[in-house]
């Protein structure tokens, strides 16, 4: 018997009817003995509909206020599954952020969870009830109501497993797992049985959207085990552990990740003296512009080239204040590229392998894909290439790491 | 400067907008140097809504589960209207009945309350601020969400009103103020200044929909003033108050109340012993059908005819129960009538004065308008009509007591 935090996303509990069905599979897991809390987003569309709202009002709605409003979403759906289990025989509550308590600080809208009180729960599984419990919120030490952002339900639920020592868990999602690649790209893209926290959040930041990277870093954390599901379909999932003892028996990569979502940009010709990266990266932080990539080669006659990709939406932004940055530091010129994508590939099977970043520029040679910018982590080398090649890079990566599904590999 | 409760409807907040002219109206109160508590219901439709969603799940929605969906109806409101304060430069501050603490019994949805914590409030209302609290709500001793039922809004202000011994707890409506009868029935009806609590109890249960009885009844054990206003028009409404000595100046009767949603059912030829009144209205109220008037006059033969009203909602149901009864209680017959309406006239001053009651049986004669049933209290006298004679009694008896707005009565 063991005791399973389930979460279930917007799409998941988007309707009375899926209400219904989500109830049917916490009745399956039920029956069969398992301990159950269940962690529920509000229904999809919700959150929106009333940050709108709160908008009408403001176009700056004040933090404190917009945690009151949009907390209702989860409300909401707590109680209806609630209702719909009690419906079915299973004894089940419904628990607000601050009924749990689920204590955060003060941060309005961006809350962190400090501390989990799980004795109210206890006493509810020792009863036998099913504990529903209402994602993305918590309360601050004054009572305040507070959330955590956006897909801050991932994070609830890592949370509460912790919290309660829980054997696994889950989050259902729209789709069946973690895959070697997006499908969309590469047909022969196979579902992940296991994944490590490392890997996952590689994957993750890198653009597999299936989790909250905050979720997945603080399952790392405290170690819980992790397990990516499809909602409404059967299947064992994707586990994220932090069992690496086994990857030694695993492919050296784990996955082929991408995005299509930055452009870079390039200072020429700056002096290439101590302190000059943060002349040029400081204003671009203070105009609140994330950076992803950064990359500075050797000098030639004492001056350097400074490149670093952002996201396409700050693209001009970002062209602006380095075009300020580069009259002040002298340099040449500032040149930038919206036409660009970044190819990574993730395992930490890389580690005890040597040549697997050679072995990827070979597989892009082949192609004639040519390669802009490399940057490498201990478990991942990620490549800038010009945007209309990312398609091809991806499948023949995916092929050269031998990730093609066996079956449909034709081999 | 004054402490005041103000409570606003669900109609006065229905929309953004009138929620922004809510905002105005307190601000207004803020800069006069009062100190505001603002009590609010859910929009509009929404606790509807709410409910609607809740029985899709179930025909018989588990209450506590019900209180945790339709609570977040005010707690969207109270947020809202924080926020358009805080925009007009107003300090504010919203509170969910569980943060203020409105401790109430476990008696989900219809909870009474039994305590408030008025510390947090007092705090707030000393730095300044402008306290929104949600009505209709509260939370048990182990922190379940309650709601009070129907209506519930004006009892959180009342009691609130209480609880801070405020100056005054102002009821903003769509009406200006309580009328000495309806004036879509009698045009020269006048908005009264002043009503004491009993008679306000008398009007409200008569069918004058303006106030929640509980409230009524709550603010006048606590004595806190009461005023019905106009949401969105200026003018002093109707203060509802203990005050009677100055009820010796004021007219007799302070208004006319009536009710169409009544139907008459009698039982003929019952055995005149004692207890034939509970074995005759015992079965009714097993039924839970509620019951208004009781009429039993004189007997003749050992026997005796036994009246009462009920909801005409409830005729049907009635009628069997009673055919039941009379068989058993070998009754002569059951008569029954939904075509009646009850008129009553209302007023402490009653008390002092002799031959009301027949001043009004003398006016209604005048009109040759036969009775059916009358009923007295202290302060009220009913009488029971045929329903196409109500418009005319109405008339006939505010035009009797004095009560037609000079300005129109055109002596």
């Amino acid at each position: 018997m063991a005791l399973i935090v389930q979460k279930f996303g917007g799409t998941s509990v988007g309707t009375v009817e899926r209400i219904e069905q989500v109830a049917d599979k916490v009745k399956k897991f039920r029956e069969a003995g398992d301990d159950l809390v269940v962690v529920l987003s509000a229904m999809s569309g919700e959150t929106n509909r009333l940050i709108d709202l709160a908008k009408k009002i403001s176009d700056q709605p004040v933090p404190r206020e917009l945690d009151v409003i949009v907390s209702t979403g989860e409300q909401v759906t707590i109680a209806l599954l609630a209702m719909a289990l009690i419906k079915r025989g299973i004894p089940a509550v419904s628990y607000t952020g601050n009924q749990v308590r689920i204590l955060t600080d003060s941060a309005h809208n961006k809350a962190r969870i400090l501390q989990i009180d799980d004795q109210k729960i206890r006493g509810d599984l020792k009863a036998g009830r099913v504990v529903v419990v209402a994602g993305f919120q918590g309360v601050d030490e004054h009572g305040n109501i507070t959330t955590l952002g956006r897909g801050g339900s991932d994070t609830t639920g890592v949370a509460l497993a912790a919290a309660l020592k829980a054997d696994e868990c889950q989050i259902y999602t729209d789709v069946d797992g973690v895959y070697t690649t997006d499908p969309r790209v590469v047909a022969q893209a196979q579902r992940l049985d296991k994944i490590t926290f490392e890997e996952m959040l590689e994957m993750a930041s890198l653009g597999s959207k299936v989790l909250q990277i905050r979720a997945v870093e603080f399952a790392g954390k405290y170690n819980v085990p992790l397990r990516v599901l499809h909602s409404f379909q059967e299947g064992p999932g994707t586990l994220i552990t932090i069992d690496e003892e086994e990857s030694m028996e695993q492919p050296i990569i784990s996955g082929i990740a991408f995005n299509r979502d930055e452009a870079k940009l390039t200072i020429r010709g700056v002096p290439d003296t101590p302190g000059v990266a943060f002349k040029i990266l400081g204003p671009i932080s203070a105009a609140n512009i994330e950076v992803d990539m950064i990359v500075q080669n050797v000098s030639h006659d004492n001056t350097t080239d400074f490149t670093f990709t952002v996201h396409r939406n700050d693209y001009d932004k970002a062209h602006k204040v380095l075009d300020k940055t580069a009259a002040e530091l002298n340099a040449r010129e500032v040149v930038g590229d919206t036409n660009i994508a970044k190819v990574s590939i993730v395992g930490v099977g890389m580690r005890s392998h040597a040549g697997v970043a050679s072995r990827m520029f070979e597989a892009l040679a082949k192609e004639s894909i040519n390669i802009q910018m490399i940057s490498t982590s201990e478990i991942k080398v990620s490549v800038v290439i010009e945007e209309k090649y990312l398609e091809l890079a991806v499948r023949a990566l995916h092929t050269a790491f031998e990730l093609d599904a066996p079956a449909r590999q034709g081999e």
